[in-house]
């Protein structure tokens, strides 16, 4: 078992991830691919996970974390859970700044804060262990249920620039944190989109990275708020349950079907898909529906390519004029 | 059957639908009276309807769409599908703008895309055809299922302006599309409301159109957001639950009723409620709960006459009041 | 029964609120202890309570409802009922402005409507009554219900300065309105915070007042947006689920868990979490999560004392620092 692959469980999926810079567009794409995991849980809740995380200077300025020296992306790396387990993160800054990890959705103590008051930070070159732990949902009164971790959380810097890490936070020290249910289906690919504010180094529509899946895979959306603005997330072709995993949990499920959701900052969400069902291959567009946020390049492709992968008819053609005209828009 | 008759299923109810201009007030009003239909649905899933949709320039620099030549209106008309059937629609193009349909919550291959990366526009003076197609919810793993099209969704321009449509959005090329689940309570009266930004020729309150139904008549508002800023729909008097129908699903839903939602760019939602249900006639408002907007004119009247379509006592004078005291406070 | 003691239920909880000014902080902050009540509600829905509520002018040209002359707060009193029930205000205005009191989420002719335009608010000096009613879900067709009262929702004054009470929402008329379906379970803290503007005589962080519970106590959090611009409410180590409650109904409820959520003008949410439970006692922060209302004092300490109210180790540090950190990022 290799401690330092942090996605948990592990799957045969590959993750494609990427910024979207509020009204800006993108900052930069990373891939990680985890190994293939034939079993989809640990038989018992409570196990104990240990992984390194390198937070590490970036050039343009930006920050990010990785899983090994010289690795660190943003938005980094995916950091997955089962209910009920634990991670304990070693946190190595090789920076000159002052900064940390905070989760969103887990437990832990006033010392895995990451919060400067609590003094729960990393000084400039130091090392420090960060604990979360997941829980399940248990019973309070009647039928009612105090809710456990499960869910599409995400993880930041709470310290770098300003006593609530908004510099950390502008400059790309952010990342998605799964929390699994037992029983929860797992996908076969997975990509992080965060929309922020405008950034530096940022990347704007067309150099964007495509997110890419053969038709009918499961995919595994993960939507990520920063900043200080707001958004709309909108995906072509595609829609999901307004609910904690995206899909309806059986007929009687009264949660709003949508393909647009609110992703203001602090907010995170995902949903799965299966690429192209009943809609076909081909490239499709995700975006900010903030009608300037996309006219300034928050918007990419989602290229479904046929089910042996191979590119479908006039998805080339598709890309090239999206690139050709986001291009024009952005300069003519 | 007459096919360019949009809404379907058709029914005795009359709608009225209007654009509030963000921050700005109101554009115009439509309003299309469905012919009587007594059967609620086709037995079977799965037809196919086929409509005309003529998109044409109008007074103000405005483009509407409309069900027939010289009949184009802001917003488009209601349309509606049962879940399972198919729309193909053919959109005549009588501007001389490049523009295009672009639904949400439906299937359609990437030549139904509306967006100019896919090439699927219609060009000036240009006929040409979408398909959208609904879908039943389907089984994915242990109890969930992979979500249905059911929903309070929308069609707009994508290819008008820039390459998202953002000209086409501003101008008024929208409206609302309803995706029924078969045993969907169905409402007697319809009304769209569109939260936007400001826009050419817009009109404000008190220039509003009322809204007006019988004291205890099933209502059914439709809700978009569009543009570039965030707005909060508000009711007085009225609720629903924040969930697919507005309703509650049975006495175990855990869905927040709520009478005040955001209304963010391409969201939208809707709910039925009985017109003065357990409050009464009278004059209530409607306005988007931003208080800058409402005080610029976000604010319309919803008037619930008495159940034999009488004036309840008090009325009048409140909306005289309504519309002398909005002008005021514009002018004064 | 003391009909002035406007909570109820009655409980053995205290309640702690405050205002947090949109990217400026806080303008005060209410207790208020209610008495013990025994019986957690009465046998049957329908009965009416009568209440006197002040109008009051405040310190700095703040304005602020109370239960007793003299005893106006910012944000005003918690109003509760149990769903079925009627509350009939008093509503005492002893400033020289127009000004009113309007609900959410509750049942209302419209001489208790709160808008000038329905002539139903108080003139300056004048007593004016307003009566609210709450009911329970009914059928509707098939297995749909229509939806209730049971909510946490809010009420405002809509008179003061402009048509919609502009003046009023900005200058501190407002307060929670928790309405409770029978078999609710009853907190023993409650905490209300409101999500505003920059207003004058505002508090920013660190001058804001502490909310503050023992180990393990069931507190609930009334959450209140008002004003003209977008927040995100964040609590540091807890979570809720995002339905009416708070709590999942059962373990089949679909509703994701969340621990950030939007907070717009005009919308309101609630939840109960067990303080510190599965992370412990310690200075935990609530705040906006848009970045720059954050470090312009959007934020504050919910404080967790241990379960015999004794200071946990490091949490006199922690307030320390983060009233001195905030301070230096104010000024520094």
């Amino acid at each position: 078992m290799e401690d330092n692959v942090v996605s948990w469980p592990r799957q045969n999926f590959s993750r494609r991830s990427l910024v979207v810079g509020g009204a800006l567009g993108l900052t930069s794409a990373a891939g990680v691919t985890a190994a293939l995991r034939p079993e989809p849980a640990r038989a018992a809740a409570g196990a104990t996970r240990k992984v390194t995380i390198y937070a590490e200077a970036l050039p343009g300025g930006l920050f990010g974390y990785g899983l090994a020296p010289g690795k660190a992306t943003v938005p980094g790396p995916v950091l997955e859970m089962w209910e009920g387990d634990t991670l304990e993160i070693t946190l190595v800054n090789t920076t000159d700044q002052r900064l940390s990890i905070h989760p969103h959705g887990v437990d832990y103590s006033t010392d895995s804060d990451g919060s400067p008051f609590n003094a729960s930070f990393n000084k400039p070159g130091e090392t420090r262990t960060y604990v979360w732990r997941s829980r399940e949902m248990f019973a309070a009164e009647g039928r009612r249920f105090m809710p456990g971790s499960a869910g599409y959380w995400h993880y930041h810097d709470h310290a770098m620039g300003t006593e609530h890490g908004t510099g950390g936070v502008a400059k790309g020290l952010y990342g998605a944190l799964v929390v699994r249910r037992r029983g929860d289906i797992l996908p076969e690919k997975q990509f992080t989109v965060v929309f922020n504010d405008m950034m530096i180094n940022n990347r704007m529509a067309p150099n964007t990275p495509m997110f890419e899946a053969n038709l009918g895979q499961r995919v595994e959306w993960l939507a990520i708020g920063h900043g200080g603005t707001f958004h709309t997330f909108h995906l072509h072709a595609h829609r999901w349950a307004d609910n904690r995993t995206g899909m309806l949990e059986g007929p009687a499920d009264p949660s709003q079907v949508i393909d647009n959701k609110d992703l203001n900052p602090g907010s995170s969400f995902g949903f799965q898909v299966l690429a192209g069902e009943g809609v076909g291959p081909g490239a499709w567009m995700y975006h900010c529906h903030v009608q300037f946020h996309s006219d300034g390049g928050m918007a990419g492709i989602f290229l479904v390519r046929n089910a042996d992968g191979s590119m479908p008819p006039g998805a080339e053609e598709a890309i090239h004029r999206f690139q050709g005209h986001v291009h024009t828009a952005q300069h003519g």
